[in-house]
């Protein structure tokens, strides 16, 4: 009967540790992809490659096909390592729809270069590890409105 | 004390019922977006409004930014109620990652009318809600390489 009574409580206990606001835990995604995005936007994609699971699936208006796994992205990312230089983003209604255990991060983001500015949509999600990181298991970047893409900053 | 036991059991046995494999869970939402898909296919948009949660959020290349809850989309959805027809589509490489409560389905798709193809990547996002159902929360279409598309079919 102690062994139950144990095994109650050390779920209880879990799903309080798990059991983050997702206010919390949105700050927290937001934030990962902020730093991951401010490295790529310095021509470096370790930001991303590091916090992309093994599992990462991944779509982006220059692929002819959905990219599957790690090493593909990385071999794909550091094709372009120090090739995509952004002077100025903006994140514009980052939200976060949240399970315990999965976390789906949605924006749109203007990156600015020179006088131009170019518009994209993004979705993450985010998976919680056995080990207690998160880690994004789907990237799908595409252009916002694609025939009208790239402006001109007024 | 027996009190303790139940909710133990009732836990134990909500995990169970939960605990579908992965496999019968990647058939259920593949086919559930093939149907809606299908549906749309004919110029009726129901099948994904019916399939979609209060709080869903959507991208797709037509519109300016990120589109936010169910409302939203079903007006988007109403102002074009009749007006696709696909003669034929081919679902590519669909894959599911999930975990108890979320899953991510995601796909490349050819949609043939006449003698054009268009190239189509998409993510859908779906949620397992409180009655039992799975609910898609996140859609994000976007063109397969804008640049090229739409192809005509050799």
């Amino acid at each position: 009967m102690n062994k139950l009574i144990l095994t109650l409580f050390s779920i209880m206990a879990s799903i309080t540790s798990y059991a983050q606001s997702n206010e919390e835990l949105s700050a927290k995604i937001i934030a990962m992809e902020k730093t991951a995005l401010e490295l790529w936007n310095n021509g470096n994609p370790s930001g991303y490659l590091d916090i992309s699971a093994k599992d990462v699936v991944y779509f982006d208006p220059f692929i002819e096909q959905r990219l599957d796994g790690l090493d593909k992205l990385t071999a794909l990312y550091e094709s372009i390592r120090g090739k995509v230089y952004v002077d100025k983003y903006e994140m514009t209604n980052p939200f976060v729809q949240s399970v315990k255990d999965m976390a789906v991060l949605t924006f749109n983001l203007n990156s600015y270069v020179g006088t131009t500015v170019q518009k994209w949509n993004c979705t993450e999600v985010y998976r919680l590890e056995s080990d207690g990181t998160w880690k994004i298991i789907q990237t799908h970047w595409s252009l916002t409105k694609p025939e009208l893409n790239i402006k001109f900053v007024e």
